[in-house]
């Protein structure tokens, strides 16, 4: 299975593909808007794209391309970002004066880019990426912020492990398939829908009532501008309940009686934690 | 009133202290961070920071830095972005190679970016900072996306005004002063709060009721990721209402009852629209 991602090889975002499906064949893309278009033009059966940090938050390019493209939400992945400072083999610590990286794996080794003095902090757009750069131009007194994984793949060494300041770092990545709707992935016990509401008072808490009511748990709310229409919001919702259930179907009915638009991203399987095994089997029985 | 704000002379921030208090004696900050710490240290009176676009959405990292600072949101104000290419006197269109920008204005001005051919598009740090990168380098086939303001300050020309994709681009800024706490600001009729939810099932439709059940419409709802807790969040909301009012206090001392954390983080005369005046005599007779 041919599975789109975003990066170089070694990029968190082909470890969360190997995690979705072992044995698959990762596609590198250079852009987000390039993993959806191999999917929506069947280059790549899936796609794999980072949606939420624990830390840094929502990714909101990604669920604003969701809506741009007719793709639905087949699977979620977890994936602990474990982030290492690489370089090429002979440079320690005290050899380097530059660390690139991208934005968000920098803020999340802040306290131990300030440990490090006289060192120049370079934005790029890839970890995987960066590990590369410094391979391809030798740059021996430079470091990347990147996966073990990339340092491998670009023939770097692993200067300092883990050196991200919060060891739960994890990155939940959501797989989207081709075409639109929400046909039945196996399993599936987790919806994404996408909805806007009038300009009206109490409006988003009659919104959260029709889960509520039925006592549909909401995993996730996430809200976005709507182009032409200030301080009014796209509201994206993750409620733990499959397509398939007669209260989910229910309560989508009656978000629509009042909802002024609304659409069902995708119906996929919840991603279990704790090493409960792979979304794959979440359904078989798994040792907790 | 000196009033900090982030950015170079021109930056739209500069504009929003002066919406707010035509009189003041705007001073510029490098970084948010340093906006926080002029008012937090009192070398300003007020601090004045973005914290929603209509096109691109919330600032999430004023939402961070608000809570991390003992300072209190006193007023807000709303402005309407028109975004120039500026350049060199004498620099056309045709001579422009390079395009520098924040990465937001870039994409506010996608289209127009797009139809530009053999143009490199250069992010950095401040729409302000860009146009004066461009005079103190005399660089004369580059052009900066910028407000007319920068340009006049920087001494350059506007090649092509109002090049952003969509018109109706505004900005929300948020006027912080000294202090934490909810003291009274004159013709507060907006409350922001912060707080976090056990997590259980429905506690967000709880949280919301407290305001709907007392007709408080809420103007905003957000949420960030709590670093430590993966997919636990703060949610930071706006209510229509303020805080001196009774059915404010009744409806947060409600939210308290059962919510793990409450913070008030300013309660100020919500912006009136459409030219009837600024916030500073919003409770004035204004004309509609």
């Amino acid at each position: 299975m041919r599975i789109a991602f975003q990066g170089e090889p070694g990029a968190y975002s082909e470890a969360a593909a190997r995690t979705y499906q072992p044995d698959c064949d990762p596609a590198s893309c250079p852009a987000f808007e390039d993993v959806f278009d191999a999917v929506e033009q069947g280059h790549a059966t899936c796609g794999v794209l980072p949606i939420e940090n624990s830390i840094g938050g929502t990714i909101h390019r990604n669920y604003d391309l969701l809506i741009a493209h007719e793709v639905r939400i087949v699977g979620e992945v977890e994936l602990a970002v474990v982030h290492n400072l690489v370089a090429l083999p002979g440079t320690t610590l005290d050899h380097v004066r530059e660390v690139y990286s991208h934005p968000q794996a920098l803020a999340q080794c802040d306290r131990f880019l300030r440990s490090l003095a006289g060192v120049d902090v370079v934005a790029t757009y890839d970890t995987a990426g960066s590990a590369r750069l410094i391979r391809d131009r030798g740059l021996a007194t430079a470091a990347a912020i990147a996966s073990a994984r990339a340092a491998e793949v670009f023939g770097l060494d692993v200067v300092r492990a883990g050196i991200q300041d919060h060891p739960d770092n994890i990155t939940r990545f959501l797989i989207v398939g081709r075409g639109g709707g929400a046909r039945e992935v196996p399993g599936a016990d987790k919806t994404t829908i996408v909805f806007t509401l009038p300009n009206v008072a109490g409006a988003l808490f009659k919104a959260l009532s029709v889960f509520a009511l039925r006592d549909i748990d909401l995993t996730k709310l996430e809200s976005r501008p709507i182009p032409g229409r200030p301080w009014e919001y796209l509201f994206y919702a993750d409620i733990a309940v499959g397509a398939h259930e007669e209260r989910c179907r229910r309560s989508l009915v009656h978000l629509a009686e009042f909802a002024r638009s609304m659409r069902t991203l995708g119906s996929y399987p919840a991603w279990r934690r704790e090493g409960t095994g792979s979304t794959a089997d979440a359904d078989a029985s798994v040792t907790p």
